[in-house]
């Protein structure tokens, strides 16, 4: 590609509203540009990376014996009624009605399009197993689009889908997608790791999250410094050290309520009683699906889990209770919420870890008061004792007892083995070996394309620009003249160029008539990971000056046997990434 | 691939809506899949032929210095409303809502949205001509979705956009485009001829559209025996034969009116008083934009070409007056209105060939009445003679004189000159050499990319199935193994699977545990242009043979020394579709 000719717009100043580094240099490098909220252009060198992307994703999938289809991104609402999820899936799902009022959506997911696919096809257990993915746009309606394509309405996505038999091949089917998205990121060239994750609102039985490790990522992982351990915070499972006693049985002196006039927050309290955190109960009142009322107990220095709450509880949407429910179930204001002499029915779960100890401070269900001395064994009735809290970095590795460190991530890809969920609604069935009729077991697996091209750059970038991964850049090569008028140089540039091409490998050349500062700065800016550099007192000697983008730093390539030198440089840039040729 | 893990449902039966040829293949041959009315899911065999067409066209693209973008498919309204498309596109443009209430569209064409984004980037005639294109899937909310993937409502397109500083220069780009469609088209190996057309809804200044020759095409293609003329039947010009003389001066007998009862057609006329519909004058009375009424003539025996009429007349819609209009304008029912004594202020438009002639019959304005011995010259006031009907076949070419015929083909390619359609509306402007502002001025150039896959259907087919030119089939090779439980048979064949695979062409291995019969079924229905038959006697003496899916031809090749007569066999199939290798 010729600069002089190519379409690549970069801009000088951040524009205003970019929170995030990958969404302020996609937008500078004239990667991206922003149509509406959440809804982005991709121009060349954007679509270049993400092309790069997909071919490896294309690849992977199909090595792991998924095949390529491509569904409709407008789907009948008739589908989504079967499954239930036309309500339930809420107003991210952008709804639409055609010329004859019929329902319709845009496809956030294609669990529905693909399960009704399958079912008007496959007969018998001898058509399956069967892994169908796309490279799509998506579309959702977030609340609050932002950060470029990190959060965007409109997204590229892969995803596939798996139907089996059984169960043991319903597993296979996982873990082949498992180890395809493992090899993917690797070519990708990413630092990532695969983290135990909750299903959410997709459902099913089990889920690994990829990560994209970077600073700047939403997600915290909690992972083992020992063992392959990791996990999405709100996933990672909390087990008491080994040898932790249970504190059944042990003696705890009478309850005696105290007035803490004020104290609400378990730091006043805290300080009004003199007493550490540790000693505190904190008790959460919560409505499930804004039915029930149920009331949990985490420690006072802890923090409550709400999805594994609602994991054990089951139910949709579990939210804080507002005050009116908080006085009616307590009878007192928010603040003083506590586990004695609550309301019958009204049932109470507690953090394993409280089983550990006895002699709490928990609030008396009465405006400025905390009770002194409660034994939950005594004093209450807990439904059940259970993992409920956040996991934190004190915490013994749940698999293996090591210690566990906190990182930051960027979800990229999200593997799910569904089970019965789809295909149980929307009767999908087969007659297996026996002539039975019998429901097949689903598998999806998603990956953002755009998205990784976003995290790419939060991982890797410095004060000047991207530093891409040789394997996803816009180009590989800049190939940067500073003949100016010097028709010599221009030449040489331009057989350079003409031979890299036929290297097959992707090469920018900048033949623009700029200043050496303007390219310097726009082939730093875009991260090309590989830099020649033509012209001055260097091409006289017959040398070519090369900079790898990331480490900055520099070789000297001769002009006489370039070939020979460009393929060892070049091969030893891509090791620096990981990366194999 | 191999076909006992592949996904490929053939069919026995056609399915019971589809009406055309090609609908039912690709339903038959297990390509595509319906999901709800003009929306289809594509199989991994249709989106094999689907992007092995998609990359002939991106490289015809690319070779002629365009670049690949990805625009949005939900485009906002606001766009949509600076052209004023928003209001005059109709029901075929779906409409939707975001969470917020804010109007959006999914994109049927993207001329909005490219404008909008290079006016904001494009500020200097340095930085033109430019030319951006996509391949994308596109929504339109059609009124009659049928024909499968003919004419769908979600479609895959290829658009392309050019912005150019000057006539010259958009000219250039037109042409370079025009260049690149026959390149891509010869390379996909249809036959097929761009012909002149109109520019319709788009707009602008002149175009051109594709036509995929095929007998089932729904529209006409007039061109001439003789030069290289082509044109839609609707824009195709109709000149006089050279020498026709004008009838001006021509004695006419007086008027003379004569009860005609009942008799309404050409037909009824013709018979009613004897005389041949050569010299009857057909009277139309049209409203333009539901605004204006006038009264269109054409000799008896021709058909009024409405899109001349609109083009002539300005305005966007055109229709035929109803029965209260006539009855208003007129003073008699319909079926015989005629020009001689139409209220003032009528405008009457005559067709170029009523000069050649006078002395006619016509509609007498009065009910069961028509005027005898009317000239035009001397009983009308005729606004303006011009070519306002539709070409015959036994017209004369317009460009060259000499014969026409009629063809008839599918539409899959239109490349249009827009001009400063959308760059005057929406200020897509740019500095020109002197400093001074002016519009751009753009072209835009469609494919239908999963239209043309249909198209090549309709056009290389028999009763067997689909007939796919070798360049865009599923797969090039089909690989019978009939060896049934022989393991010889199913050593050979994976061997010479492997080979095929190796030497980088695909091929499909046919090793499912099917009758031979249910195997060569499938594979002329799906339409693999080579068959390799393993198997029998043939491979007992060494040979495989080998059929040409189009002819019928069959050959034999060695199993010593394949893949040499291989290469020959295939090269021969590729040149009989007119492709090199």
């Amino acid at each position: 590609m010729r600069l002089s000719r190519y379409y690549a717009p970069t801009l000088k100043e951040d524009p205003a509203d970019a929170e995030v580094v990958s969404h302020k240099l996609l937008m500078r490098a004239g990667m991206i540009r922003k149509l509406t909220s959440g809804i982005y252009n991709y121009l060349p060198l954007g679509l270049r990376s993400i092309n790069k992307v997909a071919r490896i994703i294309r690849e992977e999938m199909d090595r792991a014996g998924a095949m390529e289809v491509l569904l409709p991104m407008v789907q009948p609402a008739d589908l989504w009624r079967e499954t239930g999820r036309w309500d339930y899936y809420g107003k991210e799902l952008l709804r639409l009605n055609d010329r004859n009022g019929r329902d319709y959506c845009l496809g956030p997911t294609h669990e529905e399009v693909i399960t009704d696919l399958v079912r008007g096809e496959i007969k018998s257990y001898k058509q399956l197993p069967i892994n169908l993915y796309q490279i799509q746009t998506k579309f959702r309606d977030e609340i609050r689009p932002r950060f470029g394509l990190m959060r965007g309405r409109e997204f590229i996505m892969k995803d596939a889908y798996s139907f089996d038999k059984d169960e043991a091949g319903a597993e296979a089917s996982y873990w082949a997608m498992f180890e395809a998205y493992k090899a993917a990121f690797a070519r990708i060239g990413l630092r990532f790791k695969p983290v135990q994750a909750d299903s959410g609102a997709i459902g099913g039985d089990f889920s690994h999250e990829f990560m994209v490790l970077a600073d700047t990522g939403e997600d915290t992982i909690a992972s083992c410094k020992s063992c392959e351990f990791g996990a999405n915070l709100e996933k990672a499972r909390v087990v008491l050290p080994e040898g932790t006693p249970n504190a059944s049985g042990t003696p705890c002196p009478e309850i005696e309520a105290r007035a803490t006039p004020g104290a609400k927050t378990i730091e006043e309290v805290c300080t009004f009683l003199s007493v550490e955190p540790q000693k505190l109960i904190k008790s959460l009142l919560l409505t499930i699906d804004g039915e029930e009322t149920v009331l949990a107990l985490v420690r006072g220095d802890r923090e409550l889990n709400d999805i594994k709450l609602r994991n054990l509880v089951g139910g949709n949407e579990i939210e804080m209770a507002d005050e009116a429910t908080v006085q009616e179930k307590t009878g007192a204001p928010v603040g003083f919420a506590g586990p004695v002499g609550l309301p019958e029915g009204l049932r109470i779960f507690a953090d394993q870890e409280l089983c550990t100890g006895t002699d709490w401070v928990v609030g008396a269900n009465k405006a400025d008061t905390h009770l002194l001395h409660v034994s939950l064994e005594r004093d209450c009735t807990i439904e059940q004792f259970a993992d409920l809290r956040v996991i934190e970095e004190t915490d013994p590795c749940p698999e293996c007892g090591g210690e566990v460190e906190f990182t930051k991530g960027i979800e990229v890809g999200h593997v799910f083995k569904l089970g019965l969920k789809y295909s149980e609604k929307m009767e999908a069935t087969f007659l297996d070996e026996n002539g039975k009729s019998k429901h097949m077991i689903m598998g999806c697996y998603g990956i953002g394309v755009s998205r990784i091209v976003a995290s790419a750059i939060e991982q890797n970038h410095d004060e000047n620009g991207c530093c891409f991964p040789p394997s996803i850049a816009p180009f590989e090569v800049a190939l940067i003249s500073l003949g100016g008028k010097d028709q010599d140089v221009a030449d040489k540039a331009e057989e350079l160029y003409t031979e890299i091409m036929k290297m097959g490998i992707d090469a920018c050349y900048d033949d623009r008539k700029e200043r050496p500062g303007v390219k310097f700065a726009d082939a730093d800016l875009v991260g090309y990971p590989m830099q020649l550099v033509l012209g001055g007192k260097g091409l006289k000697n017959g040398i070519i000056e090369a900079k790898d983008r990331k480490t900055g730093e520099k070789s000297e390539l001769p002009l006489e046997g370039f070939a020979e030198a460009f393929v060892a440089w070049r091969k030893k840039i891509w090791s620096q990434w990981g990366l194999d040729l």
